[in-house]
């Protein structure tokens, strides 16, 4: 890490510059994807499962066998795991359903909200060497408390054609059957456009890697709905002396082994834990499987000392990361000062890793600066709150002149009549 | 209209097609507008305003004296009907302010979310012949109860440099003051990207031509939040027996006055209140200004006779209306059968009309199909949900075990490793 010091808030926001991702030869890739499987369908996502995973698949759904399977080959120890996080992630998620009254806004108008789930969602899971099951109980237990009626799951199988069983054995126990093996770019297209074997939806919900990310942003503009633009995922900490450098260098690591460009920050008004945490950090990294990827992380990311807690969360609200874990034993105290952040961890014992599987809110977070105007998924992202009017006669007779008066300002005078002639039915005019 | 008689349910798709509205010429005149106004700020603005609007601006922003002077040239009546407007929209959008209590997923586990404003905020406010002063109530009330800090306003001004008083007028009343004199894909593009004179902002809401719609679209490529996709506007009205006749034409019309491009839908159970509507239609039309208009919407505009309201309900939960509108003494009893819509009016006397104007719901809805998966704005535009969480050493012990194996099942030693320090401190290990 790099370790800053004497910085000046007008130089702030050169320490808190991302990457970008911006690639034409990307777009014209996905966009290339996007178009064959539209026109191909099911033949187009078999190429590519060739092509791209070097597998060749009879079937693209996940068969009830598998499924069965599945479960027999996941631990009873990582089942019991999994149940623990679910029943969390169930109870924050559920205490999220909100019933609206109606509010006569006048007398004779009656006005409410109601939510209704979206009827068919897709949850993309990527691929690669360990199955995050993680993101399933994260996008498939608010879909179903949400009561969307068709949820379909899209991941890529290994090069035998399967599904790693703790992805299968997740979905399994939240009610999720209709899976299929297909990854990248085309599974998005798959699940915007619809295939033979894949039905279209109308959100589509998950992480993934560039061409997912593209892929994804691309659907959008053709009025298919996602659950947020993504980037490389972060956390920033904010440290007080009361911090604890091994909890901290921990953290840091979380999110450093993620990839070589993840986003680490680490923000504090004193010198001794911003030193004492690269000590550690040194002690930690090399322990870890991952080690490679967290150094690279590592290199890009940045330690700085500012002069009060007040500035680092000044600094932290302009940067709006992802994550952010305020490791002090008075961190309650700055939490009506945070403006822009994705998810706040309060506290020493509150670490990112509890938030990403098991405390129960969601690891589906704004990444990139987007927690400036996105929020984290919630129960919120899975359902559309419908507006509905009633308006008695006693209420258009209260309202009426002020309809017609501004509509006829506005030169809309079929909205105007829509009133007289109404007002003239009950005898107000 | 078109009066469909006899269509089968398979063939209902046929009659709900929506216009095309991709275009590449379009993309590609508003992308260089866009990398215009990135480059050369004010002085593109300017250039632009020149060409497309005829007008040569000194300066961009409205000074205090055209505000002042705005106030004295809108009649007393308009600003009562203005006021009336007002109380009920912050009513409505007030009542959607909801504090969500922490909740204890696992002892000492506490987690919650906090709705907080997103800091700054852009509203588009088309031109023409008309000045659309309630949109400004409808995006700068909710911008405003969310506590945005930064609201700023872009809309042309007239050849004269002059914006009409009433739009002066609403967003003085508003508190917004920040109101600067540019239209079009340009406008997007400087609150996007900001220039001199105008500051960016992190969410950009409002409606406006395909090209401002396009530039809305592109610079969400680009990371900055939008309101939501849009299309042309449209009402389906269901309505049975006791359904008003020459109500259902007034508010047909009131959709169709909006440009050629409407979509317009009448669903009928009752054969004679179809013919009846039509009649009343072809009385009503001739008398408005904008009959040529409101034609040309009808030309495309469809009456469909079918078998009974719950199949009316079906289709228009498959097209997914921007407005609908039942006409029916017995309307509320449908009511839950509703699933996709963006505002819903109910009964004889809940025109359109009342909730574009001034029961108190918001008149910005998703058109086109997007209320599939689509809100319409709301309180809940203007803010983000963060989430916080506050694990004690009680709580990390409890689901600790739980966190450990997840995440050494997907790999993440330093995930594991975070939550194992801190149970060694504890003393759980």
């Amino acid at each position: 890490m790099k370790i800053l010091k004497n910085i000046q808030p007008n130089d702030w926001s050169k320490y808190m510059s991302r990457p970008i991702l911006e690639n034409e030869k990307l777009t014209y890739i996905v966009n290339s994807i996007l178009i064959s499987v539209k026109a191909n369908k099911d033949l187009a996502l078999k190429k590519y499962a060739l092509e791209f995973d070097h597998v060749n698949l009879d079937a693209l759904k996940v068969s009830l066998a598998e499924l069965e399977e599945a479960s027999s080959l996941v631990s009873g120890e990582l089942k019991e795991a999994i149940n623990v996080a679910k029943d969390n992630i169930e109870k924050f998620h559920s205490h999220q359903q909100i019933d609206e009254v109606a509010i006569e806004t006048t007398k004779g108008i009656k006005c409410w909200r109601k939510s209704v789930a979206i009827e068919k969602v897709g949850l993309y899971i990527p691929g690669g060497s360990a199955p995050l099951f993680s993101t399933i109980l994260m996008l498939g237990l608010p879909a179903k408390i949400a009561g969307c009626k068709e949820i379909i799951l899209c991941t890529p199988s290994d090069k035998n054609a399967k599904v790693h069983p703790a992805i299968l054995y997740t979905a399994s126990i939240i009610g999720i059957k209709e899976i299929y093996k297909v990854g990248g770019a085309q599974a998005i297209a798959a699940m915007a456009f619809g295939t033979e074997s894949i039905p279209p939806v109308y959100k589509i919900f998950g992480p993934g890697n560039q061409y997912v990310t593209k892929a994804k942003q691309l659907v959008q503009l053709q009025g298919i709905a996602i659950d947020m633009p993504a980037g490389p995922s972060e956390v920033l900490i904010i440290a007080d002396k009361t911090g604890n450098p091994s909890f901290i260098a921990a953290d840091l690591l979380s999110q450093a082994e993620h990839g070589p460009d993840s986003q680490v920050l680490l923000l504090s008004n004193d010198e001794s834990i911003i030193d004492r945490t690269m000590i550690a950090l040194g002690e930690q990294v090399d322990a870890l499987p991952r080690s490679i990827i967290a150094k690279k992380a590592l290199q890009n990311s940045k330690a700085i000392l500012l002069d009060s807690i007040e500035d680092c969360i000044e600094f932290s609200n302009q940067y709006a990361p992802e994550h952010l874990i305020i490791a002090s034993n008075q961190a309650m105290q700055y939490v009506d000062k945070i403006v822009n952040a994705g998810s706040v961890f309060i506290g020493n014992y509150s670490c990112e890793s509890a938030g990403d599987y098991a405390s129960g809110t969601n690891h589906t977070l704004p990444t990139n600066g987007f927690a400036k105007s996105y929020s984290g998924v919630s129960l919120d992202s899975f359902v559309k709150k419908i507006t509905f009017q009633e308006i008695t006669k006693e209420g258009i007779s209260a309202i009426g002149s002020t309809i017609e008066i501004m509509a006829e300002s506005e030169e809309l005078f079929a909205h105007k009549n829509a009133v007289t002639l109404r007002l003239k039915k009950i005898g107000n005019v």
